[in-house]
């Protein structure tokens, strides 16, 4: 039998992060090509607790169904978080329960995007961004990504010479580079947008995992009506839960909701319900320090490391987050490395998959968060190896 | 700030389900017009030992990420069923997991409309099933739907002269008719689907809760490689943890994956867990022979109420499912129905937005798993109070 696929699939570009999945779940290969959190780190006999406490108050609530928008005292959990932590006057109405923040990236290009619209975002970009956009047809414009953000004269011109729906961008601790914008350019990426009908999306999977513990100044602080923030909890509390919210205007959100009701009518309301009891009987502050004072030596272990054993090679030093960039030696692939790499029992993600040109063939990702520091130790050997025998050959 | 949203969202139709989430949430209403299963009849001491279980044995696999098709010992169970019950030789790779069927509808109209191309349904049908469609743009095509299944020489007639990318129908307790598919009409169905690139997707929320306790063949048993079967647990089990999957060829599941993917990355692992221990450690045919022995009863009640109640109305009489549909006395229309029952603390479900060319201004639906048998009873007499006194005005 012959199916008739819609266009957008034929165009789909080949996936990767289920593959990355199947290569973390080899147990003698040491992966740093995937984007867990810490499975140390998530706290189990919390949650434990509060499922146990919602199945014994609620049970009947919890396990039926809810509305679209989400719990609201969860939602407002979300907005006072805003409120305290980034003085951002946010209420509950603004506030869309999503499954994950990769659910926000689809949906608000559904909302977004008809065929052959233009979207942009950075060079390189997430992959799961590009995965979620591609599915709607439009075109993908790119700004490099440069070491204090969106290099400025491209952003500039883009935006004045085409009609972008909306910019994509991660201004804390990016992914795959681990860079983080400066907030002079987030100011002066505002001050180009302002007037303009493109919005700012800003994705902040990982705004809370700042090294020295402060957050930074969305870009939706100086843009408020123009811009929307995607949040998860899945990196500061367990992303097996695949809770996110989308903090966006109300007139946004308002279409926003069309198209989650009829994407899966509500995101599961039992783990809703153990999610705001966790968070409302523990103190998710001590928890996400605890997270990324370990991330924060994660990832020093690995820049020292790299350093020491191959100098050749260049990356980028995060302020945050989960990841690194680094660069090639001259010569060297990233399918390659990656290829050799997973012979040698060691998994990195090639750059490829962030370009929608074919670009960062020189490129590889690195995950921190997840292996544990003798696995950084002997993983970061066994690519040295690899590296070095590479650039023998 | 003006939004320029996609086409598609200008085009939606009008939300009703949401509606109706706060209508069901007024405690003084009495209402007919959800699709909640009974509260009554979630097992919620058996999920929560189910959930205590998961928590104790393996809680950071269940709250970490897991791959995109779905949690392989659940999908296990779920092809072991298709064996058992229905002797369809299915296995877990045709299937893969979505939060609850809604997410079915979304991600293979995502797969298979491109704009302008047409899909068909019945006449009245599933308004879930038509708001996931339309945010895709495509023509619907109807063919009413009659006691025994869709109208033959409409159906074939339809099939000769379109190209129907695919039919959704839902042979099992229909929603909103509450109708069955004989044997014979499914038998017609397939003969006529057979040899063109149409592929039927049999909605089967209901299939487990037909009155008898019998299962009926499926069109899939016709059609093996030009169909597709979307199950939930959400009416067996409990809505609130959002967990249906998709049985398709494993051709179609590629392409599904790559949407799924890029929607949410996966379902809550959290809850697959959970589901997979409860039904592997309780008796789930013996809770669904509970469930819908009860739903038998609420049916009859209602049924009985209606014909001695209100002779000037008609009804389908279900054989199995959650709903029927009752035709208005003449001069009477949904909408009317709806706000005067409102105002009298009933609610009834208007028909008009199971129809995508205006129709069913003279049908309501009625919900009878949800309310008790005394709310049955006295919703009832609420109900023929405002359809008399807006007979005699």
């Amino acid at each position: 039998m012959q199916y008739h696929f819609a266009s957008r699939i034929a165009r789909a570009p080949a996936s990767f992060l289920d593959e990355l999945f199947r290569v973390s779940a080899d147990p003698s290969i040491i992966s740093f090509a995937g984007g867990l959190p810490s499975s140390a780190l998530i706290d189990t006999q919390g949650i434990a607790g509060a499922a146990r406490e919602v199945m014994e108050t609620d049970p009947d609530i919890a396990l039926q169904y809810t509305t679209t928008d989400g719990y609201r005292p969860l939602r407002e959990f979300i907005a006072q978080r805003y409120r305290n932590r980034l003085g951002i006057p946010a209420t509950a109405d603004e506030i869309q329960i999503v499954n994950g923040s990769q659910q926000s990236l689809d949906l608000f290009a559904k909302i977004f995007l008809d065929s052959g619209d233009h979207v942009a975002m950075e060079r390189p970009g997430y992959l799961g961004a590009i995965e979620a956009f591609s599915l709607y047809e439009p075109v993908i414009d790119t700004v490099p990504l440069e070491a204090d953000g969106p290099a400025l004269a491209a952003f500039e011109h883009l935006m004045n010479h085409t009609p972008v729906k909306f910019f994509y961008g991660i201004p804390n601790s990016q992914n795959p580079s681990g860079r983080t914008y400066s907030q002079e350019n987030r100011r002066a990426i505002s001050e180009c947008l302002k007037g303009t009908s493109t919005v700012f999306y800003e994705d902040d999977a990982f705004g809370e995992l700042f090294f020295d513990h402060k957050p930074r100044l969305p870009v939706k602080r100086y843009l408020p009506d123009q811009s929307v923030i995607a949040g998860s909890f899945s990196k500061i509390v367990a992303p097996g839960m695949r809770i996110g919210w989308l903090f966006a205007p109300k007139e946004i959100l308002r279409s926003f909701n069309i198209a989650k009701q009829a994407a899966d009518l509500h995101s599961n309301f039992l783990c809703q319900k153990i999610l705001h009891r966790y968070l409302t009987t523990h103190d998710l502050d001590t928890h996400i320090r605890m997270v990324t004072t370990t991330y924060h030596r994660k990832c020093r272990l690995m820049c020292d490391l790299l350093d020491d054993l191959l100098p050749m090679l260049s990356h980028t030093t995060p302020e945050g987050g989960m990841f690194l960039l680094a660069t090639l030696p001259p010569g060297l692939t990233s399918l390659e490395v990656f290829k050799e790499g997973v012979r040698s029992k060691v998994a990195v993600l090639p750059g490829t998959p962030f370009y929608v040109d074919g670009g960062g063939m020189d490129t590889v990702r690195l995950n921190f968060s997840s292996a544990s520091d003798e696995q950084i130790t002997e993983g970061m050997h066994r690519l040295a190896r690899v590296i070095k025998s590479l650039s023998a050959s």
